[in-house]
């Protein structure tokens, strides 16, 4: 028996796209005379589509292209990822089918309640688990989580398994993290060796908002070896034989730096075209943050749909923007030069005429930082052009950044990539290319915001060595205090930081997405209150 | 029996200060010899709490703190809500807690996931569902959403009643929108007549982000009539003799505008003092939008605390300047006015030496508003200021706001008042005080942003009239394309409306938090992705 893995990405509620490309995945797969094609979760409509998962027009659409792809699934069983409605209950389901019927369809038994996922908003689990003949054999056909069943007292697979299943069909839309390829390698060789059986794993490709999906399908046997992979973060078609399950275990090799910055790309060349921009802006201040998230962009996009804005002010050193200007030229990127001192003097002029002198020496800093945002803006607007905001998690997370200045832009980069992490994917991409493509001006100099005369970020924050593993550990694996102590660090200096990072949280709500790229990423996998008056440790 | 309704006022995180405010309502309920006093949902961590839930650290105060309840609990039954661990997962729940003792634990079996919820994420449903004995009397103890349960298997009344509970106590924190109160009366007189039970239920109020919750604890008898009303939007204690459940049913009668004015001001007060801050500043164009919050916030915090900011620029009219001018004097409230056309003019000179004339109108439109946000911020970071942002829902829903610049603030206060509303709140305000507060000219004008010579909202918007039923009826009903049309629009009107709501999808992700009025308000409880091809009706 043949069998297609159609790792293809969907884009969110386009219904007639992805259809169109179902389509043309279908005719790929039966080119090669595969008995079976497999498409990832959601497949006619993206996931996770969120509340137009509740819009009655879209059901209803989903369900008219489902049967389109049955009429055109001409002697070859598709399996097919859609939105199933029941009794007035919503269901994420698998359908089989073929000749223009609807054969058989599985509903998703698992609903993931944690992190970015919010499947009990939308659906109610699956009312019985079946399995489906095909050519023969038995197989259990089932959704994402259904094969995570840990935590869960349904045992989807197992109870595949005792329902005489010979293998296992999932199809999945399970979001990238660095180290996550690891834990689904873990996760699908424990559960096939448990319950002895092969599973045959589609994941899908592609951004949606704020996730990565790294495609990366799998076949694993009933020993629990991994016999085929699919290629990460790429859309592709693969054809198995079931005669694979003989095969020996490939081991799982990946390089974290490799992982995260073609996650980066993906994500970025993604979402600026799912949302129908070709173009994007970028403010260059010669710093690291800036020279990575543009580096990321021309390979996302192409240096000629890149744009760099140099705004030096008066507290700009030249080296930074040499820096800058070097940057813009070994990428190959046009980039314009707007200083902005001329601007921000006419609003330091007119607030010191109506409430004298400043009070606090960020205003300014701010300022600065939000008329940047705004010529930003003001060039998007006019050219069409999306701007790509350039902080890190760690700014991001101690606030250390300007809500509606440097934080302007409809996708943040490398927000969920840390301060530590952000030098080692600037060296990653040099080495990559060959050359100095990020100068070594950024990449050497003490990081600086250059807001105030001869400012340093060390000044105001704990040095990045330490404040980086600190966030790290706080926000990823949510320790307490006490377990932050325990690791070696001060008391002080991790109750400073935990403020900081809780006082920051009505920053972050107003923050653009950011591409998940660790466990835990600002964004809509972290629901934090506003208004919140818990101190850690006290 | 006398039993104490404390429909208090607790703050999310505040362990100390909640438990603090639950003994002084302890000593209150004392006084009067109550035999029983109840407070709401979660009431030592606030609610909702989010993935602070997930912190040991809060998990294990919250439970130091109910041992400290217990302790306090001299001589009377407290029912207090609070979040409980056991083998290794949380649950919402109600503890009995008298002279050191916790008497009795029920969690909560019911968990909503819809709109603002989001419990599955957090809560296992409870294993068991008991009752209690004060006093000889057995009582059904429940928590919030158990109440609620036609949409679900398991009827945590009837099976109460079945174990021969002679009355509910039910805590909640149930939120506020216009017409609530009918619902939940409904919900209570329902429940209780087809269960021929007595329901005694205590609600939370105050703010929590984008949520109000309105107090207006109820007593219910067992023909379904309501006993007792506790009042909206206070904070305050009740005391019911159980021989209450025999009087007769006092009708409900509210004033929408009233309602909404109140849970507007309530919310804006609660909000701004719980994240710390006293003193607010907002931009007054002379519009009545601004008018309206100012009136609001003057309510709110008073006079002294609110700072207008005139921002003319050279498409102000005059008598906009004059109507911002005499809102401020009218409300008694210091403004000050900072013209930005010499820094608007800066930019658009470097704009244009880089990049010669705007290609685009709405360029210039945004850089205006955008350099009063700036301003706004500049104000706030320097004075402490919080900045209330003005724009009405039906703004916010086609996307006519400018991101980063009037969208700017860190309270939208009336974002979900649709631009109709506004003119009947802006009518009530001036009804309520007695005399024209919001100017006149504010109140007849046609709507303007004065973005560019001599616009007019409507030359880019359907008229109010037809623009917002339509916006309504496609947010909070979600209703199609052809049901709008059923409605008796013009689909072409239809389609470009749903389309302009769509996709500003992108300016709401990164909006302030507002205030929930409405059954569906954007923020925490309408979740759209921003890469959506979904398009209605084709």
């Amino acid at each position: 028996m043949k069998i297609a893995l159609a790792q293809i990405n969907t884009i969110i509620g386009d219904l007639e796209g992805n259809t169109k490309k179902i389509k043309e995945f279908i005719n790929k797969a039966k080119e090669k005379n595969a008995d079976i094609v497999v498409f990832p979760e959601m497949t006619i409509t993206g996931y996770p589509t969120l509340d137009l998962w509740f819009k009655k027009s879209l059901i209803k659409k989903n369900k008219e292209k489902l049967n389109e792809i049955a009429d055109y699934s001409i002697g070859i069983y598709s399996i097919i990822g859609f939105e199933d409605e029941k009794d007035n209950k919503l269901f994420n389901a698998a359908a089989v089918v073929k000749d223009g019927k609807i054969l058989f369809i599985q509903h998703k038994s698992l609903l993931p309640t944690y992190d970015v996922f919010d499947e009990a908003r939308y659906f109610k689990p699956a009312e019985s688990i079946g399995i489906f003949k095909i050519k023969g054999k038995k197989i259990g056909i089932q959704i994402c989580e259904d094969l995570w069943d840990d935590d869960y007292k349904i045992k989807v697979t197992k109870t595949q398994k005792e329902l005489g299943a010979e293998f296992i069909i999932n199809i999945s839309a399970s979001p990238f993290y660095a180290g996550k390829e690891y834990v689904r390698d873990n996760l699908l060789r424990k559960r096939a060796l448990e319950n002895k059986i092969p599973i045959v794993y589609c994941n899908l490709i592609g951004a949606a908002d704020d996730i990565v999906f790294d495609g990366r399908s799998l076949v694993c046997n009933e020993n629990g070896d991994i016999v085929f992979r699919g290629k990460p973060f790429v859309e592709d078609i693969y054809f198995i034989e079931t005669n694979i399950f003989e095969n020996k275990h490939i081991p799982l090799i990946t390089i974290k730096e490799d992982e995260i910055f073609n996650a980066l790309v993906l994500g970025t060349r993604d979402y600026v075209r799912k949302i129908g921009f070709n173009k994007i802006c970028i403010g260059l201040s010669g710093g690291i943050d800036s020279a990575l998230t543009a580096s990321i962009a021309v390979e996302a996009l192409g240096k000629e749909n890149v744009l760099g804005v140099l705004m030096p002010s008066k507290f700009s050193s030249d080296h930074s923007i040499n820096d800058a200007k070097l940057l813009a030229e070994n990428l190959g990127i046009n980039y314009i030069i707007m200083p902005i001192e001329p601007i921000i003097e006419e609003n330091r002029k007119l607030y010191n005429h109506v409430f004298g002198d400043y009070k606090n020496k960020v205003t300014d800093e701010n300022l600065q930082a939000r008329e940047r945002g705004k010529i930003l803006m003001q060039i998007s607007n006019d050219s069409g052009a999306l701007v790509l905001s350039t902080g890190n998690k760690t700014e991001l997370a101690v606030g250390y950044c300007t809500i509606y200045g440097d934080m302007c832009g409809g996708l943040s980069v490398i927000s969920d990539v840390d301060k530590l992490e952000v030098y080692e994917l600037a060296k990653y991409y040099n080495k990559i290319k060959g050359k100095e493509i990020i100068p070594k001006g950024s990449l050497e100099k003490a990081p600086s915001a250059e807001l105030s005369q001869g400012q340093k970020d060390e000044d105001n924050l704990p040095i990045y060595k330490i404040l980086v593993p600190i966030v790290n550990n706080y926000i990823e694996l949510n320790l307490t205090i006490d377990e932050l102590i325990n690791l070696g660090y001060d008391r002080n200096l991790v109750e400073r930081i935990i403020k900081m990072v809780d006082k920051a949280e009505y920053k972050r709500r107003q923050a653009a997405p950011g591409i998940k790229i660790t466990q835990k990423a600002f964004g809509i996998g972290r629901k934090f209150p506003i208004i919140n008056k818990f101190e850690e440790g006290r």
